[in-house]
């Protein structure tokens, strides 16, 4: 415990990120002042809302700043604590990722039972993808039994549990999209009713094949192609719950927008975007759910982990391009 | 009351329509059989979703036939019947305008009564437009007291009631766009706390200029760089009410769609398209509402009327270039 390693945003990316946006930095290990906490984290969270936040401009939260580290979920150990409520050897939830050892106020950080489930499932399945995906399907798209769900990104850490919560809400078809073979095999897997790649031809065609019936929800978590696409195939009063638009992240041209968007009157559909962050009145019966769900090993989850910090921006970049199986982690 | 006249759609418009479309055909005035009425109608309406219907594709309302009398809302007179329930003399609202003499079923018709209103303001204030305005910003949009509302088309037959609802429903402040400095003008004098023509620049900046603290509500009717703009300028958890896109009815390219769309999630915005038939159940506190205003003299309507069946076609593509203001009537 006498050294710290932390990455750093060295450069904003322009388009596509690349390793040199990023830098290693050693500091001192970090003493905590009164109230204040210091973590040994043991995973952290790579998110796709995190390449946002290099782009210099005004958003729903800042944008990191050049050389500082950079943060996001993580989780870990309490090594030094001068604040009461916490003490050393509790396992807590916080928002100082990308570094080895986090320093922070005691009510920043949510302690966790490391008894009740693994330290990486509170960034997973019960943590803020679990909740954005429950949130998402049942408040904002207002899913109802027998109705037909498509989720775009479905092999991936939200996207994957949406599909699977469809299910066991009562859906009547559940379609997922992804990026590769492998990942559309594990779609079926986990119990979706059809699943396509989309490398394989023009979305609106693979989900007409998919959903011939047409849907009454899409979860969108990639936008462009697959947002038109799910607008042609909605039926009458279908929902859009849009999540995430990470084909256009690392765009420097703004994107191709849906150019069917008039079609919203007629059919009378409802696109909305939300944050997981409004949603916390959900939060007890998201936990009360899913925990249940686990221990009747009726819902799984998927987690890609890569090892070390200096590692983290690869973990990063290959987030990007899609190279996760389920949620990304860091194990720092 | 020995000739009926009436508008054939004589061929499909390709791109903006044109008077060689249509055609007037001269028929024997028809004889209702049983359950069936003559109406003559007074009044008929031009309404920008006719425009669709003159394409051959699919859509929530079938598409107008070749050869055969367009239809479309309509007030008159019963001049003959066959139904019990309806006597000579009558005025009723029906379906079956574009023609001077309709014949129907008396249970498509509708009566209302004269003394009350002017028959005209059945097919605007009182009428679809005025449902479709009430419906869109109270429901739809779930208009708040003290917000900041935006509506196109604002000296249309929607867009001008939209506007003085909202005032009399406690909007903060209420801004309308229109096509020309008169209209712009009768804004002002409407109400409305600001009122720009949408020629004079980018919409963008007048929107801003208008709306320096941003909206919580836009009343789309028409769709294109109005509503990308709206995008742009909508506060966290805004509203888009989306009742028409008039921009692109005529187009015969897929329209340019809003290109800033991934905003709606960090604002976590909510668009949605309506039907003014799926509101049915607010037309009695509509009507109670309206009829109040109207009495106390707290809302306008205006009214462009245009002679003669004859001239129904050229009053629909006034309509289209906006040549309207207020609620486009033909006098029949």
């Amino acid at each position: 415990m006498t050294s710290n390693r932390e990455i750093h945003l060295a450069s904003r990316p322009s388009g596509w990120p690349v390793e040199e946006n990023f830098r290693l930095v050693e500091t001192d290990v970090p003493t905590p002042g009164p109230g204040q906490i210091v973590v040994r984290n043991q995973y952290m969270s790579v998110d796709p809302y995190m390449r946002g936040r290099m782009d210099d401009v005004k958003s729903y939260v800042p944008p990191y700043a050049l050389d500082a580290p950079l943060d996001g979920g993580a989780i870990g150990e309490v090594v030094a604590s001068e604040a009461p409520e916490v003490a050393v050897g509790d396992t807590v939830l916080h928002g100082l990722g990308w570094r080895e050892y986090a320093l922070l106020d005691a009510t920043g950080a949510r302690k966790v039972d490391p008894a009740l489930a693994p330290a990486s499932a509170y960034l997973s399945v019960l943590g803020m993808p679990g909740l954005t995906a429950y949130a998402g399907l049942l408040e904002v798209a207002a899913m109802k039994p027998g109705e037909t769900v498509f989720v775009s990104a479905a092999a991936g850490s939200v996207g994957s549990l949406v599909g699977q919560i469809a299910k066991l809400k009562g859906a009547g078809r559940v379609i997922g999209s992804a990026g590769s073979a492998a990942k559309v095999e594990r779609l079926r897997a986990l119990g979706f009713d059809a699943a396509f790649d989309y490398h394989d031809g023009p979305v609106r065609e693979s989900l007409r094949a998919a959903a011939p019936d047409g849907l009454d929800v899409y979860f969108d978590n990639v936008g462009g192609d697959h947002l038109e696409a799910a607008i042609s195939a909605l039926n009458v009063h279908g929902r859009v719950a849009i999540c995430g638009m990470i084909a256009q992240y690392n765009a420097t041209e703004p994107p191709a927008a849906p150019r069917n968007l008039s079609l919203v009157i007629g059919k009378r559909l409802t696109l909305r975007g939300f944050l997981v962050r409004d949603h916390n009145n959900v939060r007890e019966t998201f936990v009360r759910d899913v925990a249940g769900w686990l221990r009747e090993g009726r819902l799984s989850y998927d987690e890609t982990v890569v090892d070390g910090i200096e590692n983290a921006p690869a973990a990063f970049l290959g987030l990007l391009r899609g190279e996760n199986l389920g949620k990304m982690l860091v194990r720092v």
